[in-house]
């Protein structure tokens, strides 16, 4: 990192944490340079980027200041009632119109699951795998089910350098983290079970459950901080809750993060129940800044915790490679995956494998949290502009979903259709609950290059959103 | 193909289908010239081509004789009792303890379910993965889970150039043929069904059932024609059976394949009882000889049939690409598919489709069955040598497995730590039967280049099989 981009991290830092609220004023030139103990340039330099990534703004003649537009933070939402027993999940017919209404090319993609393929090192991967495959002999291909050793090997030298001691047979590569969560799941439940899930909750979340015949019981979120712990506390003590299926870090689709403290309270109540969580953390490196988020994993004594992630969101979307930690259920996952799929494709595993040791993965995720954080703010500053004042958004700490709650009057459902006769996808608010709750709210994905086309679709989903 | 290889194809079919029995002469050369229209050296020709597969021999001033090494029929086993209810299936510990046998690479591989990776294209399969990676595009991945569409071109073609018309939308391509068995599975029965399989069964097919908490009808087999329809129409006619998982063709372990008579009559019994097949048709490929088997797929008017292969066995093992022309389910099949894996690698299916349009499939495939058809009698020569008198073998049309029944007193567990202490491993009959039936079978693998090491193996498994 060059200096005034680590300068420019450092203010960024401030401003995401809030020691820089919106609308104060950022240190001049001079003092900036004094305090960080850099050049008038590196100040200068940095401030162009924070305001390129739409941090702050400059104010004629008195300098800068943290933006106001991005700042807007929404309410936390009324705990939801206790759950008195589990809920049967049925939302899969919802949620395949919503999906294959994304198959249009030409659709504006606020209402895709994936960022754009574009930021992505596809030339480089291209490389590591035609390397891969010219190298690939016969005798690798006898022992795939264990996953390709090297891959192993990167991926949890990945968790230790980011603080998480692993034994490498805790790790089972699998065919996304999706096939990792569906694993995990089958492992700790049977048909009739309840699980522990949030509310909102990623769709697929709800679908795996509906499938399985699992019931959900659906724990408050708050929308910065995560998961209700005192709701979740009241649920494990009144109901037989089998395991916790939670995202702890940028969760999707709020973008809560819960803190430290949160994680090691949560942490305490699995022990305590003896409950274990099934921790999907797909999103854990498309974190702004500098500061990774710890899983809950790290924090794991007894091997209750079955971390699941993958490389689709961060590096290498279509290869299909994921992973689990597995902790104590780490033999029984890698055995029912035989069963399933046997291994995930092996010249895949074998790509990402080389590109690990060798493409530059760090810099690559740099570039990119800097990327999707500039995005971010573009499309906070166009909400600010074209949606209706009561819009509440919060502000993730990473990736590429925005949660918007709207007036109660406007009906996501209804918006779905509106939006997309006009060209314009988004994925509306009850897809994410097993009990159809907001119906005012819609998840939108600003992970595609910001360009006039998306200014234009923010102005005009404003515009309908006005109508209702 | 040469004009001598077509004429020793010919002669090939003609001993395959009995018409000439093991012992038999075959034509004179002068005889097979004039029949044949073929010149003497091409008969000469074919004649060394044959000898070397080991499908006749040589007398000394007498002429070629079909070989008598390989020919002993296993006599039909007693078909099994009816089986009352479904059996609860809970193999999985042996099945396991079997596997990880076989990853120590200085083992004989004789228990292995793979043939010999040296038997794939690997370079070739590399190239087109150069050149499909390098031409992938963002826009490629954005829409990948309905699968490659070139891909799913290709197979198309494949399955309209054999006799089967599909619809397009019928094909859902998996995670190997593996993925597409499970979730047809899935899509027709509930926990607690009963499902009609094969006895003995593919051990994988035991564990899936387990797994699904399913209860195994196990349908007595032929070993040389496979299902027995009549205890299957008993079986249907008085139990609630909600599918059937059959390999019509080369059936693994017993290498047994139904006529097309069976498999019409099969497929009336499918009708008449509305129950779905799922046809596991994997080896279809490996048949030897020019006449492709038909699968029951082909006579699938009502869409009861969903016809299951891959890539695995026949052109790329690790690539873990495989399909399912689902029939009247091929919608929520694919739905299911969304909910478990998303989609296979889509590195792996581009590499496919374009070797598939360039790679020259059916040549490579044309030299695989005359390799395995090689090795196969390479391996009943040796058993003919080494084995007890009163072992039988059946003798498959295709694959790369042999199923070897010994008399009651040898115990095929036993066998399988004694041989393993040795350096050997074999698979054992218990672990293909749902009652842990065929002690005294075991199943070897062909599919290794057949020399020293492979023949001294099979003469120490004679000494210790004569041990018992």
């Amino acid at each position: 990192m060059k200096r005034y981009e680590k300068f420019a991290a450092a203010i960024a830092e401030k401003i995401r944490s809030g020691l820089l609220p919106p609308g104060a004023k950022v240190p001049s030139v001079r003092v900036a340079s004094l305090a960080y103990a850099v050049s008038p340039s590196t100040v200068f330099q940095g401030y162009y980027l924070l305001e390129d990534r739409g941090l702050i703004q400059a104010r004629p003649r008195s300098g800068y200041y943290v933006r106001e537009s991005a700042s807007r933070q929404v309410d936390e939402p009324q705990p939801m009632q206790r759950v008195s027993a589990g809920t049967d999940v049925g939302v899969s017919d919802l949620i395949y119109s919503v999906l294959s209404s994304l198959r249009d090319p030409d659709t504006v993609p606020f209402g895709s699951a994936f960022p754009s393929p574009d930021l992505y090192p596809l030339p480089r991967l291209a490389r590591s795998m035609a390397k891969a495959v010219r190298g690939m002999d016969g005798g690798r291909l006898s022992d795939m089910t264990t996953g390709h050793p090297e891959l192993r090997r990167q991926i949890a030298l990945r968790y230790m350098n980011s603080g998480v001691r692993l034994p490498m047979d805790e790790l089972v590569i699998t065919n996304g983290a999706m096939e990792a969560l569906n694993l995990c799941l089958q492992c700790v439940t049977q048909p009739g079970d309840l699980v522990a899930i949030e509310a909102p909750a990623f769709y697929a979340c709800l679908q795996v459950l509906e499938r399985l015949k699992l019931k959900a019981v659906e724990i408050p979120m708050h929308p910065r901080d995560g998961v209700n712990l005192a709701a979740l506390d009241d649920a494990l003590q009144r109901l037989p809750i089998k395991a916790c299926w939670f995202m702890s870090s940028l969760q999707n689709p709020l973008g809560a993060s819960m803190n430290n403290d949160a994680k090691a309270a949560l942490y305490t109540l699995l022990e305590q129940y003896q409950v274990p969580l099934i921790e999907d953390d797909v999103y854990a490196e498309l974190y702004y800044g500098t500061k990774p988020p710890h899983p809950v994993k790290s924090l794991d004594r007894s091997g209750l915790v079955m971390h699941c992630s993958s490389f689709s969101k961060s590096l290498a979307p279509g290869y299909r490679v994921g992973w689990v930690a597995g902790g104590r259920f780490a033999r029984q996952i890698d055995r029912l995956k035989l069963m399933t799929t046997i291994s995930p494709s092996l010249p895949a595993q074998a790509a990402l494998a080389d590109y690990l040791q060798h493409g530059g993965y760090d810099r690559h995720l740099h570039k990119l949290r800097d990327t999707l954080e500039t995005q971010q703010n573009a499309m906070l500053a166009a909400a600010a502009r074209y949606f209706p004042k009561e819009t509440q958004v919060n502000r993730p700490l990473g990736g590429y979903f925005l949660w918007f709650e709207f007036p109660q009057r406007v009906d996501s459902l209804k918006l779905f259709e509106l939006a997309l006769a006009q060209g314009i996808s988004i994925t509306p608010g009850p897809i994410f609950s097993a009990t159809q709750q907001h119906r005012h709210c819609i998840r939108l994905n600003c992970g595609y290059r910001w360009d006039k086309r998306s200014e234009d679709a923010m102005a005009l989903l404003g515009r309908i959103i006005a109508t209702f």
